[in-house]
């Protein structure tokens, strides 16, 4: 038997509340069946709101991705749109570094060339996922009245975030994520007759790391 | 149980050796483990070389994505780097239609910001993939002598390939082949210690496909 190649999740707040801080990496072992192991910086109870905060968690995310290289992972994902600290834990891991906000724009990419982006704030699309995206965002919308993720939570905030997708599906031909917050309430799923596929970032992430696992896996020529 | 969902796999080569036809959609099936359809254009049997060529191909592409689509077929990949007819067929698909360039170019952005593009003929990177690379491709080589993917089936086209792959590991953070010849061949699959991961169009097309299937087979929340 072959060893199972597992996936870190680096988690960019904190939390002791394991089942929470779990929850990106279930969605990936649930649709691709990867084992996962999830860990979270430290002293960021409040997650990454903005880029500017983003800088500041830098070395601590990179500090947990060595750590779960140390720990026997096979690569890591950081779990959020921004894509913080990606560049720099490459710069020093031996493993692949994904980051949601890389492969979820790139996924869009796969599906559409007139892509919608969804954040909690109008216009608040990350600086990475958008210069992939470059001039095929042709939309970014925001949730009228929504300041942070708990606000999602609300019934007010769920309703807002059905109608800028369901306004969003006239007139693109893809929706992305920008935020993974969207990705802990499963709003990608509250869909099922949209007409416009939807790009979840973790769920963009997993399939990065998917493609990843499947080809290195392959040792010599395909047998077909 | 719940119906498999299917991909067609539309070549853009005319043959009737249904094993070298079926050769792109059996790497799928292998990696991923998703039922294909393998399609053909008819009066095609040189394949598409340039872009010039695949403009006459696209009447004759979108007729296979709607064959596909009456058969039953959940998605398309069009099996070439060039993506041709991908934008007209989605314009008349109710399927989603993946193209291998596209996806070539953006599994390439999931795992670095310095892309080396390996084609058949030095810097002869299609539009598409071309475009969602913009500046992250940063090298663009060939194999010296090459004409035509027949000439990789030679002993000096293989090593050509090879000492191209090698020379780009060392100045790029991820390679991309931008030609679907390469898959057949199974290059991507020739360098077991190589410190840069290869993304092969394929491998790229049915990774999309199987991240849209994973996650399209979702109905209502993700229960996690």
């Amino acid at each position: 038997m072959t060893h199972p190649k597992t996936l870190a999740v680096i988690r960019v707040f904190s939390s002791t509340d394991q089942k929470v801080l779990e929850k990106h990496a279930k969605i990936i072992e649930k649709l691709y069946g990867i084992p996962t192991r999830t860990y979270c910086i430290p002293n960021q109870p409040e997650g990454i709101a903005n880029e500017e905060i983003a800088k500041d968690c830098v070395d601590r995310i990179v500090e947990q991705c060595l750590r779960a290289e140390k720990d026997g992972a096979d690569a890591v994902l950081v779990s959020c749109a921004i894509d913080p600290g990606v560049e720099a834990a490459r710069k020093v891991c031996r493993i692949p570094v994904f980051g949601a906000g890389s492969c979820a724009a790139a996924m869009a990419l796969t599906m559409g060339s007139r892509v919608g982006v969804l954040s909690l704030i109008a216009g608040d699309v990350p600086s990475v996922p958008r210069s992939i995206l470059g001039d095929r965002m042709v939309a970014a919308v925001g949730i009228d009245g929504v300041k942070d993720t708990r606000d999602l939570l609300t019934d007010w905030g769920r309703a807002g975030a059905k109608k800028c997708v369901e306004e969003l599906a006239k007139k693109v031909d893809v929706i992305m994520f920008s935020c993974t917050g969207f990705s802990t309430m499963g709003i990608a799923h509250w869909f099922p007759d949209l007409n416009v596929p939807i790009i979840d970032a973790i769920e963009a992430g997993g399939a990065a790391v998917d493609r990843y696992f499947a080809v290195s896996s392959v040792q010599g020529p395909l047998d077909l």
